[in-house]
């Protein structure tokens, strides 16, 4: 079984575009994003359209920032967390690219990195940009209630970030480099709260933490870095201790996309979540310090709860899968 | 720009696993599957989990017809049409498999196929299953009404397939292989009709197979057969005519699995459709042929729909796409 793929060609990562909405921008991303905007519909009509209207945006703008034309890109990889990806989808018809649609609901960003980056490596591709996003609201109406019922958020709720991020690898350019991918599966504790996702999703970050580590023969502090992507408060300190209790210590260089992102945490419950959450934090405020070289090796370990709405309602616990790249200056 | 992908190293197809209900059984796949269900619920309470069912049996049947054991597979790439990929994620669940969750709606058996050829062609993986499926009754209740509401169906609509099918894809085995790929784009032509998919797709359909024709310099008699997923009866006819206006004939050679695979296809209005669809064709009936080298070179080419029902209430018009594998004795 190969859960670890070593890029022999590493894969770089050109450039990114991000985008987030006001509340997601008030906090560490704000001033990294290429585009914060005031009003989170975007001047659409409806949330999907929103979402859908930001994830092109940072597709494009991934392109632009990496110097590239649409044309000399080889294939669009990308996916989100409503219903038949429909932002991915209708947003690959603004651009005359191949398009691979996936879904691995919030890990999205670490699963189209890692298949973008073993596309790259194997020779028949040069440019792809791997891209996701999600809208709070949206994803609200879709997963759990409307806005206009005005529920009460349970504690150990997280709030779904309203951004997207695109991400351009390459053949060659810059020094910012996927060097390896480790493919997750899908891991079930048994939780069954919807409201609870960092519960749910911390095991599956844990086994493909220990998974990468293992198969790379790495020590936790080889990494400036272990990043994973919207456990939130809750579910980071489920996953520090589950790696704890296997021998390994990510507590010094642990941090959680969903964790930091917001100005006030509290404010948000357990913090950020949604594909956009990771993604706009590595296009933006982790994409910077790696480039100025205050970051040098990162884990990005996203993860994704594989539930839907019927699959609660039949009385299904949440299935989750964590998929890790690692980024590393060469 | 790459559309289509050459593989040097030819992955095989080195086993298929299937399994269809009743009505699908009754035509021409029923003599080659796996298995042929009596009852379509196989023996589940519901049918969303009736369909995870039938994608694990098919993964599962795939790896024992090809005399491998799950511990030496490295991979599962597979997708389903239910809301978050629900089939495939708990699926999934079963197996002790690193897993990709791919959304192509019914175009994911050649999508994940194409993916899987190209991971095992870039050398890091050497025994992948792509796997898909589908219920009649599941996509009835999610995409348009509850069967209990007994709605009368219109002419231009098509029957969802009960089925599942899963494909072992490895860098060595047998002599039937994946020799290319071609990726897709989104091609959207302004249907808006949901209960004519097989207008909506034909479009995406003719784009692939003219881009693979002209990457690979082929005329389209080179292949014995040119497949498409499930068009049906009325997309088969509008995939041939748009195809005849650019130049290419493949009135000769041309099969839509969703126009052959019901024994009366006007009891079930243009034919079957649904990613089990082209899977379970693929998988038994063209499979048998292809190894018996009564076909010898196919062009598979599955079509897929990405709309979904919030996109349809905003007004929105259907996206589509259609990725090529070719399929060769060599």
């Amino acid at each position: 079984m190969t859960n670890t793929v070593f890029f022999k060609n590493k894969p770089r990562i050109v450039a990114t575009g991000t985008i987030a909405g006001p509340k997601d921008c008030a906090g560490v991303v704000g001033r990294f994003v290429d585009k914060a905007l005031s009003d989170d519909t975007f001047g659409e009509t409806t949330y999907e359209k929103a979402e859908c209207k930001m994830l092109a945006y940072a597709i494009q703008q991934a392109m632009k920032n990496g110097g590239v034309r649409e044309e000399d890109v080889d294939m669009l990889i990308s996916g989100d967390l409503l219903n038949q990806i429909i932002s991915a989808s209708f947003a690959a018809r603004d651009f005359d690219l191949p398009f691979l649609g996936v879904y691995g609901a919030c890990s999205t960003m670490a699963e189209s990195l890692a298949l973008a980056a073993t596309f790259i490596d194997s020779g028949h591709f040069k440019k792809i940009v791997a891209a996701t996003g999600s809208h709070f609201s949206s994803a609200e109406r879709q997963y759990r209630y409307p806005l206009e019922l005005g529920c009460t958020r349970p504690p150990q709720a997280q709030w779904t970030v309203t951004g997207a991020g695109g991400v351009l690898v390459a053949n060659d350019g810059g020094r910012v480099a996927i060097t390896s991918a480790t493919f997750g599966k899908v891991v079930d504790y048994g939780i069954t709260d919807v409201n609870n996702m960092g519960a749910a999703m911390a095991p599956a970050a844990a086994t493909t933490i220990l998974t990468h580590l293992k198969d790379t023969g790495r020590d936790a502090s080889y990494y400036d870095l272990i990043v994973t992507g919207d456990l939130g408060a809750l579910g980071s300190r489920i996953v520090k201790d589950l790696v704890w209790e296997k021998g390994v210590d990510i507590q010094p260089n642990h941090v959680d996309c969903g964790e930091i992102i917001y100005k006030v945490i509290e404010d948000e419950f357990q913090g950020g979540s949604g594909a956009g959450c990771s993604a706009v934090v590595l296009g933006s405020y982790l994409m910077d310090k790696l480039k100025k070289r205050e970051l040098n090796r990162i884990l990005f370990a996203a993860t994704g709860a594989l539930l839907s709405t019927v699959s609660s309602g039949q009385g299904e616990s949440i299935p989750c899968i964590c998929h890790a790249v690692s980024i590393e200056n060469v």
